[in-house]
């Protein structure tokens, strides 16, 4: 891919991306027909279904030669990962987009054999798109958001993001250290988005996000996002995550990102 | 206080907060001079410090015979109950305003001889305003929030908030039987801000926000706000928030606050 196909290959999925967006927020209000997936808080809606239909036609039309993995079915079967892939979830937080309106975000990746060229996060009510384009840095809407500080930051000072369900019995880790984890930082917050996840370390609002089992469709955006501020994305013993792979995920400043591996997590990992 | 006096009262309240808000955002990129109060979790900024300031000066100029009860030092000293009080947090959520420059709210509760009867949580970055006029209903902008459902929900169809710190050993709350809460409910959220917990509850994207201690400034909006869409405020066993005392607070759904007080919290507070 040359660099004028990069960028118009941008720009059309930034259109896109801002055309979802305005379907999603005009049928915001319409009855929406919920489904159970693998169970009760794995929920889809057929505005999901829809979102990522109207990317597969467009993909399909303008890029015959691409790939699409997507979560809700329009995909291709098999993806050959040396091709250029488009990894989309039309709507990343489906819990908060049923109950709160508000709150969730289309997330789109696109990947070149297997290096991440292009990422888009949308939150959809509060009109922000966040944007990357490889080695061109990231941006809020039409702001560049300034690199990740490399200052050392203590823990005290951090604020994180992650579930409450990782302070409770579960199979990933152990909620003790989790638990230490919450008495040693300034704050912790929990969205219910993995894609704001992302976006809020890429602006600087959380050093870290940290989940247990994210599919790909939930990493691929906000990994050339927060690679282009210089914040660090890797499973949570700090290995890489392997491309189109499940993984667990911390995505974070850099300093905070080693001292939460080493410390915390590392020891914390079932 | 007759009615057009609460009609003036009303709108002059509004115009204040707008203005506060825009001060706010005016001055949010200027460096923060952060100072801590009780503990390292305590901060206050001199912007907390001006924009009460402004309340109160607004205050006296137009009210001399009101009083006003702040959080950072310029309200009355001594509060007769049976006056008009007005109760501000000029920056709710202090920590996410340093840290993150987004999700924090300044919040106003006005009282009539320990009567709500106005209420403002300004949500400033994503200007979003929450009002209610006492028996007048509860609008965010310009639109009026339905009356919550009486609908008999499940908890498992419940989205509530709570801060990460009651899932670990703490001084107020059985930290088993809230990590029970989080399996048996849809999601749990912490967004870092009291009043905007209380303005999600009455927009319906949350089902219940739940806290340990809280002031008085915390509570005065966001009570009155709730109270309009018909929602329950109180403490954690269900009994009424004493006017002007620090105190637990469940606010919620009217069918929610009930299982919730009655089949955890009632069992867990210490």
């Amino acid at each position: 891919m040359d660099a004028i196909e990069r960028e118009i290959l941008f720009n059309r999925a930034r259109s896109w991306v801002l055309q979802a967006g305005k379907l999603i927020r005009d049928r915001m209000d319409d009855p929406l027909t919920v489904s159970i997936k693998s169970n009760p808080k794995d929920l889809v809606t057929e505005l999901d279904k829809e979102i990522e239909y109207f990317f597969a036609t467009n993909i399909k039309r303008f890029y015959p030669d691409h790939l699409l993995l997507g979560e809700e079915g329009y995909g291709d079967t098999t993806i050959n990962k040396k091709k250029t892939v488009w990894i989309v979830d039309p709507i990343d937080g489906t819990m908060n987009f049923i109950h709160q309106k508000q709150n969730f975000a289309i997330a789109i990746g696109i990947y070149n054999r297997g290096i991440g060229e292009i990422g888009y996060i949308y939150d959809v009510m509060n009109n922000m798109l966040y944007s990357a384009l490889r080695n061109n840095g990231a941006y809020r809407n039409n702001i560049k958001l300034p690199p990740l500080s490399h200052n050392k930051l203590l823990l005290k000072e951090s604020m994180v993001s992650f579930s409450h369900r990782w302070l409770i019995k579960n199979k990933f880790i152990n909620e003790k250290i989790m638990q230490q984890l919450v008495h040693d930082v300034r704050g912790v917050r929990a969205y219910g988005s993995a894609a704001l996840g992302f976006a809020r370390v890429a602006e600087g609002a959380l050093q870290a996000y940290i989940t247990m089992n994210l599919e790909p469709w939930d990493i691929a955006a906000g990994q050339i996002i927060v690679n282009e501020v210089g914040g660090l994305t890797t499973d949570i013993t700090g290995g890489a995550i392997q491309f189109l792979e499940n993984s667990s995920v911390i995505t974070a400043h850099p300093f905070v990102h080693d001292l939460l591996v080493s410390t915390y997590l590392k020891k914390a990992i079932k």
